[in-house]
């Protein structure tokens, strides 16, 4: 992606696009942000809760909240002093910023237990995600309904991509395909690749990959784990039989 | 969790513990970047790497280096001028930090196609976690191997979490069976919940929860799919005909 010479005025597009040039100046630890203010305002929406405040909001997104103002003013979102933000719109403001607004279609290449759960995986659709097709290599998965849609061949791969418009591709094969079928899904046409196959793969300028690592909530959890366990051994020992701290040792 | 109400000598546990006061001095959201450093640190571990400078890896990991710098100097880690940072090492010391250089021994309840792909996932064992056990509520599947490991029925897991000393759980189940499954898990002895079902759990005080949403890394595609695509729309309006931009009117 190059930078642009000048700042351009807004284009009209006859699609859903936000103004390219506000949509640039969000930094990527913001957009990275985005969809954890937006799990914990659905949540919210759910409860029917009308209004948070940044402090709330914060809290639930496990967000800094002046951090979370400063990231809400590059929506041109401020809230209101006094009641904080309005949800539903922040939800709504949120989710065109992200371009979920529209209808993404995407492919799930590699339809094994972790292909099929993301198949049934109730999170993508309400997020403007729509499974347009599942392909698998094995050609005794083709034609069988994995949630409620027919596996493709591999073979077909170009075809669907091309047919169903998919500029994203999510890749679920083992480690060892996973590069051939990245490199078939950009030639035809796929712009954005979500990798949960076990391997760094290599793309050309201007494709973008984001890679899952299902282990990463574990590690955090872990840390806490062993914080506790770290609390536990301190609260005994400060409750030993003589009680003098200045006889615990540093290990 | 209350804080505590002086800071306290370290203490020897005979474990593989951390001083507690230097654990709880790092701030959360840095305790939830150190998986991705560990992330982008293990791939240029596997690389035979040997140096890495704060920019490289702040590039790898996708955050700001200035930030890489002041969360590794919690960790006691300002790498070399001129050199940079020994990966392994950081390695060893990221993984410290996170407790990752004890075994936790962790169990997986509902044993569908997600639970089965999580017992199959290498990235677990390969950060410390070992899949102790197998648990789903379908008596047809006891006794069924999944990764190799046989699966064991509901009825068993209170014992099966105190045998195994288990302190983190993994939620796999429907969205229904969860806020149960939850709390049995806490009962027999669990504090660290890692939930995968589309819902949100109630938990008391000391227990931690951190839900997998599949759905935010596709988020972040969409956004750059959505920049992308006003790109070319703009570029193509740039090259258009008269090359005069003052006729685009704003949306």
């Amino acid at each position: 992606m190059q930078p642009r010479s000048s700042p351009r005025s807004t284009v009209a597009t006859g699609r859903n696009h936000r103004p390219a040039t506000r949509s640039r100046g969000i930094p990527e630890a913001t957009v990275a942000r985005l969809p954890l203010y937006l799990r914990a305002l659905t949540a919210l929406s759910e409860r029917s809760v009308p209004t948070v405040s940044s402090e709330e909001l914060a809290a639930a997104a496990g967000v800094n909240s002046a951090k979370l103002r400063k990231d809400f003013s590059y929506l041109g979102s401020y809230g209101t002093r006094g009641v904080g933000y309005d949800v539903e719109y922040l939800v709504y403001q949120i989710s065109r910023e992200l371009g979920l607004t529209q209808d993404w279609p995407v492919v799930i290449v590699g339809i094994g237990n972790l292909g099929a759960a993301l198949a049934n995986y109730g999170g993508f659709a309400s997020r403007g995600f729509r499974v347009a097709a599942l392909i698998d290599a094995d050609p005794a998965m083709a034609g069988k309904p994995v949630a409620g849609i027919p596996v493709q061949h591999t073979d077909e791969l170009e075809k669907i991509i091309s047919d169903n418009g998919v500029s994203i591709g999510v890749i679920s094969t083992p480690a060892g395909a996973a590069q051939q079928v990245c490199e078939r899904l950009i030639a035809a046409g796929v712009t954005s690749i979500l990798n949960f196959a076990p391997t760094v793969l290599s793309v050309p300028d201007g494709v973008d990959v984001r890679k899952v690592d299902l282990s990463i909530e574990l590690q955090i959890l872990a840390f806490h784990e062993q914080r506790k366990a770290g609390e536990e051994a301190e609260a005994a020992n400060r409750k030993g039989p003589d009680g003098d701290m200045s006889a615990v040792m540093p290990a």
